[in-house]
């Protein structure tokens, strides 16, 4: 099943594709690779989730900020490529969780990216080499900032 | 016109490129992709820019020791290639800061950066994908540390 | 001399390859580059070597966290290509480490990681590009966490 029919059958529905908050694009696409900028929590509102994980949200609400984030990756690649099954893979993540010193449940927290992508593209090409990490603190207070590198079909 | 005539219409000075504060080289190069290191607000005179943003020093501050690490990038790409002439587009920028946990105007400082590669290589190759974050701190106590790759002319 | 015979030479014991603590890969490998997921300092009888630098660990003790994290990085390259000899050379490093905000010492942390790869792939092929920096906080408390890029023989 391809990806958007995935998306369409999950009932999952993207946010608008963000617009860069400074001097950058959202995604840059150098041959077969695509390098996707740091996302945020995006909501299809427009607004974003914020708060700082340990504080002000739980590991649970966390999570479910991640996979907000991954949404709104998915409206970028959209956007940026006409379609969603015009990625073959993802290749490797770096998820940044705003969190407290005491907070250490970073690598369950950016599952919720992960696993969104693990359904959209399945285990094999959905799920790549990651790093999850906790920040001193994320533009704006939000919880979770992912940036990306995918590869493209051939 | 060339980044090399651009930097000379603009009146920017290069500090020295920089040496290797550990075991790493500057940049590397594969294929058509040069992944830089990661770099500090060296200045003409060869220290650094040190201080906590939203403690040392305020945004516009920061912002100018931003500036000031996109010289010292555009210092080793003139080392490592002989001309920044050779670089044809900026693919990926991580632009880290070193905040107070109550500083969230990552973007906003890291643009210090990013808007001098625009000025220096064009709105289109001259602006990347991007993540600006928030560190626990950076080496030496600076501002600013910012890793990027870059893709040659072909 | 080869990677595995420097490694044999050397007498360095590798731990098991790590496996993952959430859902992603240890490596992706695209065309002739390997994305390395992040990797904390794992000992060979399967537990982490845990604490913040600075506060419960000093930095020799750092060091040779990082220099273990090497280890299980070269772990999992031998567990997903079958031998370290197949690999040409290291790209990029981003070395993460979890220290109090008062430490400053983080490229001579993360050397531990980076005088391994020296060892054993020598001075031109294991020195690449690296940032070294300091985190809010690592997962499950772990000093010192290193993903990285390698290039393949052709």
């Amino acid at each position: 099943m391809s990806a958007e029919a995935k998306l369409a059958e999950l009932g999952l529905e993207l946010p608008p594709a963000p617009k860069p908050m400074g001097v950058y694009k959202p995604m840059v696409i150098i041959d077969n690779m695509v390098y996707v900028s740091g996302h945020g929590p995006l909501k299809s509102d427009g607004t974003l989730i914020v708060g700082r994980v340990g504080a002000d949200m739980d590991q649970e609400a966390a999570y479910q900020a991640a996979r907000q984030t991954g949404l709104a990756v998915l409206a970028t690649l959209r956007a940026g490529l006409g379609s969603l099954d015009k990625v073959k893979r993802i290749v490797k993540t770096l998820g940044m969780v705003n969190s407290e010193p005491d907070f250490l449940q970073h690598p369950a927290v950016i599952n919720g990216f992960s696993d969104l992508f693990a359904e959209v593209y399945g285990e094999e090409n959905g799920v790549g080499a990651r790093s999850a990490v906790g920040m001193g603190v994320l533009p704006g207070n939000i919880p979770v900032e992912v940036e990306a590198i995918f590869e493209l079909q051939s």
